[in-house]
């Protein structure tokens, strides 16, 4: 398994394989892998071809406050992961490679990134689409897998990929769950052990929505506020959103009448969770 | 020669020349083909490889009361102008090809945007980036080329494709001229009698300055007021900007000491009008 820091190698790396009539599978990453990424990673080694990882902690995607300096790094075990995971190539580019001074450029998705988490986070999206645009470039891949815990951010990066005509199939992967049933995620660190505890509400509390769809309930204001109580009685202090809305458009749906989307944001301790559930 | 109108089969035929070895040169346009443009397709056949030409009349690069609806439009002539110079096919897509309903991703530069042109067309760039960022992901050109008339847009175009990392060489080319001066335009045949003949002081205004310059002239308000009272004697009424700024960043600059541009906009008719000199 290769680590490379440049773009030049990388786009290099890319341009051979092409040429030997090589698929090239893209698990674009902030590092800090865990099971959750690892399926994406065995998801691509499944559809053949080589199998590149990137690993970047982006600066644009973070707000001034947010996490971007405590964001967890570790090179060395990732490294370790990966090579495991049948990885090819890691391409980890320092800072100043992927922006470098007199940087300018943005991809930016419009309507569906001012929904659900681009509420919060208003400059979020267009630092994530930017990114994956340009480590699309370098890369050149096939085909990307992203995972699905980020539901919005898959949903927008199709968007843009069919959008700027990007000739990429964006496949999404199903969440990888704790046992409690909290969505893994490199924030969970950012947990104490009470707070870990809590944490597990948000997921059960999507367990119980689907539950009560199953038995026939179709208002979404009820299934909102009956998550809401779930996820307060937890301690939880400090929800973002509850929304049950259209897995396109992510406008918020009255009546539960076609597949749906039930996706959550919530403060626990020093960490911003979200989770979701998509109704067939 | 060809005229493709589908992306799917444009994306074929430069999928199929990639996979033999070929170079891709592409030549987009708007169109109403002129020597100007002509000089660009000849240009681009001494790169080898196949020769692209793109012509489509880009809705998002118009603002509202701009002349989007009368742009002036001419498949059959542009066609026998480009086959003659060897064209090899010509992409000349429908707007719902290129931008179907849902349509919501665009590409912008920031801070070059808003200088000079910008600032009397402030969605104009934004515009043209996307469909740029488009026409390159669908053609896959190996070197892209574009005239210097519009500088800025050139320098826009080469930011963008340095920021997201395209693998492209974006090449300038310079000015084609009529025989008094006036920069060929699509736009100049807007122009009657008259207003064709005050156009021409554009140009005539750029030559002075040159000539102050050479003469020993460095300072910035001094050749502006020069170029300002030769356009308004021609009877010109409106004059959008006259600009003497860097060559990269487009800021204006107070003392000729090092390259500089001089770009100039005016209404004349119908018609608004760019010409620029590059000072080495």
């Amino acid at each position: 398994m290769k680590i490379v820091e440049t773009i030049q190698e990388m786009r290099k790396w890319s341009e051979e394989q092409k040429c030997d009539g090589e698929k090239i599978i893209f698990v674009p990453t902030m590092g800090a892998l865990h099971e959750g990424h690892l399926s994406l990673l065995r998801e691509g080694k499944k559809h053949g071809g080589k199998l590149v990882l990137s690993i970047y902690v982006n600066p644009t995607q973070f707000a001034p406050g947010e996490d971007f300096e405590k964001y967890p790094k570790n090179l060395e075990t990732d490294s370790a992961m990966a090579e495991r995971c049948g990885v090819d190539v890691i391409f980890a580019p320092e800072c100043n490679e992927m922006y470098p001074e007199g940087y300018q450029t943005f991809v930016e998705v419009e309507k569906i990134t001012n929904m659900l988490c681009g509420k919060a986070r208003p400059s979020h999206f267009k630092g994530v689409t930017t990114v994956v645009a340009k480590l699309f470039n370098i890369v050149r891949p096939d085909i990307a897998i992203f995972g699905k815990k980020d539901f919005q951010q898959l949903v927008i990066i199709k968007r843009m990929a069919q959008d700027l005509n990007m000739d990429i199939e964006i496949i999404g992967y199903p969440i990888v769950r704790e046992n409690d049933g909290l969505a893994m995620s490199s924030r969970n660190k950012y947990l104490n052990h009470n707070e870990r505890i809590a944490a597990a509400s948000i997921n059960k509390s999507l367990r119980t929505a689907q539950k009560m769809i199953e038995d026939g309930e179709t208002n979404a204001t009820a299934i909102v506020s009956r998550i809401e109580s779930i996820i307060e009685e937890s301690g939880i202090p400090r929800i973002d959103y509850i929304s049950i809305a259209d897995p396109q458009t992510l406008e918020d749906v009255d009546k539960i009448t076609r597949p749906a989307l039930i996706a959550i944001a919530a403060f626990v301790g020093k960490a911003r969770l979200i989770d979701n559930l998509h109704l067939k």
